[in-house]
């Protein structure tokens, strides 16, 4: 099993990244590839390291301002192309990068591509409640969606739940800012259409305060709510941390220990990464904050998701068949749509 | 002073809106018009309460479920018509409901009118940190958004804070899932680009973990977000204060009361409403879950605006010259925007 690891990518590249891969090596039975300048590499790594360790060199680096899409075909020796390029090619097993996510995506759809019938990958997190531990997905792929990728979005969590935890038909729900199936924007309506005539166990919409009650295995919203609703958890527990501790003495009362659990239990570093879900090949997407045991974390998932076989299943999943229903049933919706809106009877 | 009250909205109408302007009525020393369906309405009055509550008979309701523009053209007589055209008379000074707010928005639009040269209203709710409380807009009157509508959401919460809390220059900033301003949504990046070139005091994109560290006075995002934002607060304290509250013997350790206290902080029976500025009377959306102090809390809110004149103060300001502004930079902004993205040399 051999993983590429974009080293430059990230806000505390590459130093965090070495210092990251270093610390997963202890325990990821793993080849680790790290993918970038190679002399400011080899500077950073200690001497008479060369076991299990590798270095692969790329001399260019998409920053996390530019445009993903055009930044990867304008710098092709970017470290994120060789990186992909390598698992395309069958050289690695598995990418991780904590670098500008919107080429890390357009790289893998570019190089590894898609599941068959795909319109797009989406980024799955774990959201951090105490047993169920539902997905959420897109976590920031893709910043907006059509109905059709929301609807996709659902048909992949289910899959990867399925292959991942063995949940037979696993519940999916709309992340939506009402219970009802006419609100929201348009796009979640008209997903919302698609879903309930689909094959999938849909649970409907869910709203926001519900996503802690465990109901639902998977909650599907666009990229850009998503990330949002990541960055939330991360910053409202934080803060909430602050002003318990602030009001209550921690060390006397064993609330300390409790803040400390908890928090250790939502911070990103102990996460680590999310899995980018529909792409042929396993590639995991760290955040761009990641420190040492962020980078080490997001490696720890890679080797299950890689040693599980996670990826190759879901392509051996009969998906063909939903991936086209939606399709049908998109136009169908919007005259539905439209005659329920505009045309029933005054009470 | 005169508050209307659409009786007949929210979940658990007409029930805890008698009650909560019962309770409100205690306090609050405006004259009460309950609308609604008079028959209900008077069986839930006690008798004898002719002073400072008064009913108002309405026939429809618009109900939860139905799609707001066109429930209020079908229904003239629904109870939250009856209450906006009352304010738009002059014979009431501010309309509270709890009910439907696509309803709430399209009805006060309608028969109100918004300030000149807006496209929409905003709704805005103090977000439960500790001391800035930072309003957040929109959180629900329209869940999708142009940049015009967020560079105009943002002008709104400038004109708002400079009237209600005497701010000169309120930073104002736009939620966005990254710092750059490349980052987000097409809408989000436009209007970053608008809002750059304004006279307003624009902080910049801010990713939400930095909601709570109290560095902007507003913080701008289309209602969709908004009202997921909202609902994520609440929601997430819950969880939290559960999952605390069984690790730690609550009675033992004083951090029951300490729990209690940013309950009650964050609770939104206690945040009560949320004002939807670029109205041109006052009108206050209250959450539709709504209970008795909840909406006794929103009315408490209407007093309060209503006797600062809060409306009548923000039509004074002369904003016309920066609404206009914003559409003239509306197509440059498209093609920097192109220019940017497609064109710059590969480094």
């Amino acid at each position: 099993m051999k993983i590429a690891i974009d080293a430059m990518g990230g806000d505390h590249a590459p130093l965090s990244v070495v210092e990251g891969a270093l610390q997963a090596g202890v325990f990821c039975p793993a080849e680790l590839v790290l993918v970038g300048d190679e002399e400011a590499l080899r500077a950073l790594l200690p001497d008479g390291i060369s076991s299990g360790v590798r270095v692969v060199h790329a001399p260019l680096v998409v920053s996390m301002e530019e445009f993903g899409p055009t930044a990867i075909r304008k710098k092709r020796e970017a470290s994120i192309n060789v990186a992909m390029r390598m698992l395309a090619e069958g050289e690695v097993d598995c990418v991780v990068s904590a670098g500008n996510s919107s080429a890390v995506v357009a790289a893998a759809k570019h190089f590894v591509g898609l599941l068959p019938g795909l319109k797009r990958p989406a980024l799955a997190v774990s959201l951090p409640t105490t047993d169920a531990r539902p997905i959420l997905l897109d976590a920031g792929a893709h910043p907006e969606s059509g109905a059709l990728h929301l609807a996709q979005s659902a048909l992949l969590a289910h899959m990867y739940l399925r292959v991942s935890r063995g949940i037979e038909r696993p519940a999916v729900a709309l992340l939506n800012i009402g219970s009802e199936a006419t609100k929201g924007t348009r796009a979640v309506q008209r997903a919302y259409a698609l879903l309930h005539r689909s094959s999938l166990n849909f649970l409907g919409n869910m709203e926001p305060h519900e996503l802690f009650a465990g109901k639902a295995d998977a909650v599907v919203c666009d990229g850009f709510v998503g990330n949002i609703v990541m960055k939330m958890c991360e910053g409202f527990s934080e803060w909430m941390m602050g002003e318990l501790g602030s009001r209550v003495a921690p060390r006397s009362t064993g609330l300390g220990t409790a803040l400390e659990d908890l928090k250790q239990g939502l911070a990103y570093q102990h996460v680590g990464g999310a899995p980018l879900l529909g792409v042929k090949s396993p590639v995991i997407v760290a955040h761009g904050r990641s420190g040492r045991s962020a980078v080490s974390s997001a490696i720890g998932l890679a080797c299950r998701i890689t040693r599980d076989r996670i990826c190759e299943k879901m392509a051996d999943i009969e998906q063909g068949a939903s991936a086209v229903d939606f399709k049908q049933f998109s136009a169908m919706v919007f005259f539905e749509n439209f005659k329920t809106r505009w045309s029933s009877a005054p009470k």
